[in-house]
């Protein structure tokens, strides 16, 4: 048994949907989140800063006593997860593997499709992924870097996104996968979008098989809440213009309590 | 007479068009340009986080010895030009007030668009330049976030881009404007979709009036480069996937002397 949060970091807000997922499975675990707003997005920039960006993140994490902590953010996963783990005494859990085994259950004809950042379908940690569960499949990897965007704008369902999805998913067609892992916290809200251009394929949001994954993990150690709780403290290293309406579409409830904080850099 | 280099920055290395343009009109002078590509992009943060990226950027300019400072990020000239100005001994030129007076200079119908970020749109900074050099113009303010996406994807002539031009650029033409102010370093490479929407109206990149306006400023504060010079030192706070690629179509030359630079918070 332990009291202490649970602990979440991502590149923005894009994480409240692990956040919405975890206190649907969770609901009496206290949470704390950080948003490094200031620096997003994490998915065009390099994999040292990725890596410098994430062990700060999971620092202040650390420093607010968590217990366990999840990397919501794909790109942060996709590079530093293994060194974060190695640099935490505290279990580390990423967005990857579990959409990887929730894709290999359902896929029939095993071609899969990952979109994602540039910085995510570059790294090939979605390859290396299913390499690990010992999983031989066809994965193609596609980079989508403007549906970050497009999401931030709020074009749900602007003729430009679905020419813009047309143009990145239109070759998968070809290649016939019956799976997409979605690789970005952003993407789930383009669903109807992807669907249009695919069809009905298994579409993968890793947010709800990480819920599952702390919550057998927690069990697994024994480090669940024995006490009421449901907290949610959220952290973002900027305030920027939309955040608290983007934000809210992402967590599915009002943020009560948030605050700025500025990271020390190392 | 004055041998220091000029210093510039910007949020990533769209700036380098006006390092272009001042090297084209000064081939003599130094100039070191610092790029916060670890940060960027600028324009969908707080006004908060500018002003202190903006100042940290200056600092370390001013730590390289530059003898007067141009920002080359709108959106930093936006919110945080008065306070770097403030904050320095030297003087410090921002790329709002060169491309207000040149649109002036253009307009008949005093009907003006300016186009930039979320952050330097909503700031009302050229309305405030357009006050301050006592204009009467109808100005129309157009926030266009996904113009900055596009380019650093480098989707320049995408169906796509054209129909989000169409959305963000169309209203324009029922306000029956004259005059477009390209309010951010990237939008320049967009002109031919700009004009195949708006057609022969007047393009404002202020990147041409900052280089002479630099020129005068010099000139007349006696810190012409004495000995000969021309260099470009260049530093980023982030080597990300492209920045050389995108750097040299911003640029039009080969970058040579490129640092990677991690800046100390305060």
């Amino acid at each position: 048994m332990n009291n202490n949060p649970i602990g979440i970091f991502d590149s923005g807000i894009g994480g409240l949907t692990v956040v919405k997922e975890i206190r649907r499975i969770l609901p009496n675990e206290n949470i704390v989140y950080l948003g490094d707003t200031a620096r997003l997005p994490y998915g065009t920039k390099s994999v040292d800063a990725i890596i410098q960006f994430s062990l700060e993140n999971a620092e202040f994490l650390i420093s607010r006593g968590a217990k366990l902590i999840v990397i919501a953010c794909y790109s942060s996963t996709s590079v530093a997860l293994e060194i974060v783990q190695k640099n935490l005494a505290v279990p580390v859990i990423g967005v990857i593997q579990p959409g990887v085994e929730k894709a290999v259950e359902l896929t029939k004809n095993r071609k899969i499709g990952v979109i994602g950042t540039s910085l995510t379908i570059y790294s090939g940690a979605y390859e290396k992924a299913f390499r690990k569960i010992g999983e031989r499949c066809e994965v193609l990897g596609k980079a989508c870097p403007l549906f970050v965007s497009l999401v931030e704008e709020g074009w749900l369902d602007h003729p430009a996104t679905e020419r813009i999805a047309q143009t990145y998913l239109g070759p998968f067609k070809e290649d016939n996968i019956d799976t997409i892992l979605l690789g970005c916290t952003h993407f789930p809200l383009l669903m109807q979008v992807f669907q249009k251009i695919m069809g009905k394929i298994n579409y993968v949001d890793a947010a709800r098989e990480v819920g599952t994954m702390v919550a057998e993990e927690l069990r697994k150690l024994d480090l669940e809440r024995g006490e009421q709780g449901g907290d949610l403290a959220i952290y973002l290293t900027d305030l920027s213009m939309n955040f608290k309406e983007i934000g809210e579409r992402f967590l599915g409830e009002p943020m009560r309590n948030f605050s700025r904080i500025t990271l020390k850099g190392k």
